[in-house]
């Protein structure tokens, strides 16, 4: 345990993640089971996520609307492969009215009120949306359709972890239905490009990603795309997927547009989203032993201005850090005073690195006298000086410094954790010594992909463009293959 | 019935109402009981609405964050007032799995997983938050917290009507606490002059605002204050809340902070909320027989441009409309153009009439033979020629006149059908004939408020400043009153 109270990533990585959530103040559990509840510095940093990539979004020509979070049981049952693998751990419904106890203290549930059919919290709003759908769409000229919703989600999970797997979550969810499969599946490789890029530029994560294995792809889709982050212990974490539905949905919901030709046919869907999620990720692969470690394009703060000064000289110390913040804010969104004077500058120097802010900036006696600053980044720990009159530029070069090492460690971590290997042997050697993932042969038999989760605990991660035709022997059964798949034990 | 498909007003005000979300296409009826559908363009007005009180809400020191979506059952019963009034009629979540039927063919509730303690979807956050509350505040330090959320509610009402009443709504609320009394009670009037301020600015609408009577205020609150609108048919629409808690939630959920002096005191609450009922009421005042009007600062496209071309001159006309467009985006945003070959300009007049697009932009041969367009306002009808040399500049003056205008409109509705009335005989006549809200004496006699209601189905709305110290005689029983309360019929 470091004197930040956070427990080091050797120690324990699940102690370590679950501890800089806490001393970030990003989220703290509730007391309804498995609900966290995000608090404003952990909101901030999913605000700054959504404005990102609502924008994203609507360029691609989706529109937000926003649909029940309630789901009729029986619409559950109508996609044979969506009820088997979704509708099982969830919160039902089953009453709408309370009433008063005898004694007169309390509420109870009224049984008088039993509903006649019970209600869902949707886990995901395929079938709401495609119910509605089905009233929307009578043409070719009302394709294609791009509905997107932000929404809280509720799923029954047994074990939670703040951020990556929690009963409620928030998410967007995108779905979108067109005329042909071939833009069906466009639209399913543009969504996962876009999430590739947005965790890119915003989250400073490279990934992989492409095609799900049929085991891991989401219930009633013909075809599932993921995104997949290295965390540092070597782990995935799929952040965000991308279902080519085919007709799936569209069949059992009733979903037909009369084509140009005056025939009536079934439209081709697509959904996709990324959640809360993907704040889990981005606490995973950047931050280190002393807390949070966040990149500048996402940060809730992107500087914190923290005055070193003793009664003597506190009003001037404090004002010319308040001339500071002036001059940097005119360029600089989100540059913070820190100007307590009841915690010293050693506390809020922990402080605000536990929460990740990727620029501070140190200013005493000294500083004032010389008419300039101390710049500490939050990444390397690096400290320079440097002078009043180019500050705003040094800061913005900085930050975007910041920014870049921060992907380029990602994408090392990413590269150089990444081991081919030809045998079963070897593949067990690696996820046993190595942390990591792993690029091997697989010939697309369930049961070979089942007997190397059963041995090693590693999953099929995703089938990469690239490794679509590299020519090796299954991995496990040696058989001849064309596939070069992604292997790794998973969050 | 007009030739839009939207009832006349004079004919039926409620199907007039039905008949412009309709038209407008903002909200439709979902499968789920009492839960709508916010389609794309009644959302976008939402996202408007969003943006702009967010903004407010955040220069109000309050920061954003997110509590569960359930509600332990025991939570509500612990604010004795609190449960009486609010916990009646929601949704009860019971078990938390389903299972494959006995065929196979379809799923229902697996009686095991039955909860230990129901969860009630939340119909409010106070409890829930302040739970949490209870350990973030310590110290006097800690004080005021300010918190607010956007998130969805539900409250199973009975009757429901898209927007103005529904099982699910979107919503924000904001919950504080303070130090002492006066500067809740000072939260409480800053959070109701935001409400105010923003349907001022934003949805061109004038309020009365002020304390609610005991029989209206908040189940838990001292004090309520509302924001009240007048609609066209001269019913009052109550769009805002803010509640002066006083101690009441503070004391059951344990919320303590130390004080200066190091004695453990309770601290004082408020909380202050606005919902997509908002949206009702903006359709309510603004939209003609039509369809809907809408304000420009609110409105999800400000401009429409609608070339009007045959097969010979299409392309030249279009080409010249999206010169208009760009031109015209340079300054003024959501500038759209309906370019659309498949229907006739008439038919596009119509749909973008009924969607309340402030201005409309006609361009044909003639207008781009003479290098102008003709600018028509959707509030008035009035139609222009006008020139491209100074087209933005008009234009961005014709959407500042329409926000205007449409403010001055409803603020002549409402103060030219408030009635001063002096005795019981004349409150019914005026609710009986005339349509609109009546400022009359009350003695604050509850049983004088509820005969007033049985006799007439006006309320007491509020009580504005300015009716505090109104000398008179009460309405109903004729004794000494110093408070002169706003009544009327409410949606």
């Amino acid at each position: 345990m470091s004197n930040k109270g956070i427990t080091p990533r050797e120690k324990s990585y699940p102690e370590w993640y679950l501890d800089v959530i806490e001393k970030a103040e990003l989220a703290e559990n509730s007391s309804v089971r498995g609900c966290m509840v995000i608090k404003p510095y952990g909101y901030a940093i999913w605000e700054n996520i959504q404005k990102g990539l609502d924008r994203m979004i609507k360029e691609s020509g989706a529109k937000n609307a926003y649909f029940p979070i309630f789901i009729p049981l029986s619409f559950l049952s109508r996609e044979a492969d969506h009820v088997k693998g979704f509708a099982k751990e969830c919160a039902v419904v089953t009453h709408h009215r309370l009433k008063e106890t005898a004694d007169g203290k309390g509420v109870e549930v009224d049984p008088d009120s039993k509903l006649e059919e019970e209600l869902i919290v949707r886990p995901t709003s395929e079938t709401i949306m495609y119910d509605t759908f089905s009233t929307w769409i009578k043409s070719w000229r009302d394709l294609p359709l791009r509905i997107n919703q932000w929404a809280n989600i509720v799923r029954w999970e047994k074990r939670t972890r703040p951020f990556l797997r929690t009963a409620e979550f928030l998410w967007q969810e995108g779905h979108t239905v067109h005329l042909t499969h071939k833009e069906a599946q466009e639209e399913v490789k543009r969504a996962l490009g876009m999430y590739v890029e947005f965790a890119r530029q915003y989250l400073a994560m490279e990934t992989y990603y492409g095609k799900k294995s049929d085991s891991e792809k989401f219930a009633g889709a013909v075809n599932t795309y993921g995104v997949e982050a290295m965390m540092q212990d070597g782990k995935a974490l799929q952040f965000g997927t991308s279902h080519d539905l085919g007709q799936n949905f569209a069949k059992v919901f009733n979903i037909q547009f009369a084509d140009k030709d005056g025939s009536l046919k079934s439209p081709w869907q697509t959904s996709w989203g990324v959640s809360t999620r993907m704040i889990g990720a981005l606490v995973m692969t950047h931050s280190d032993d002393n807390g949070l470690v966040l990149p500048p394009s996402i940060a809730p703060i992107k500087v914190v201005l923290i005055p070193i000064f003793k009664d003597e000289n506190k009003e001037k110390v404090l004002e010319y850090s308040r001339s500071v913040q002036k001059e940097l804010s005119k360029s600089i969104s989100n540059v913070e005073l820190d100007d307590r004077d009841f915690v010293s500058p050693g506390f809020k120097f922990n402080e605000w690195e536990k929460k990740g802010v990727p620029v501070r900036i140190e200013i005493g006696q000294k500083e004032m006298e010389e008419g300039g600053v101390v710049i500490v980044r939050r990444d390397t720990s690096e400290k320079v000086k440097n002078g009043f009159g180019d500050l705003t530029e040094v800061v913005e070069k900085t930050l975007s410094d910041i920014q870049e090492n921060l992907y380029n460690r990602s994408k090392e971590l990413l590269i150089s954790k990444t081991y081919r290997v030809e045998d079963f042997e070897e593949l067990k050697n690696t996820f046993e010594k190595g942390k990591g993932f792993v690029r091997a042969n697989w010939c697309g038999d369930p049961k070979c992909e089942e007997n190397i989760k059963y041995h090693t605990k590693a999953t099929t991660r995703c089938l990469t463009d690239d490794g679509v035709g590299i020519k090796g022997k299954c991995v496990y059964c040696g058989k001849d293959s064309s596939e070069e798949w992604i292997f790794a034990k998973a969050y």
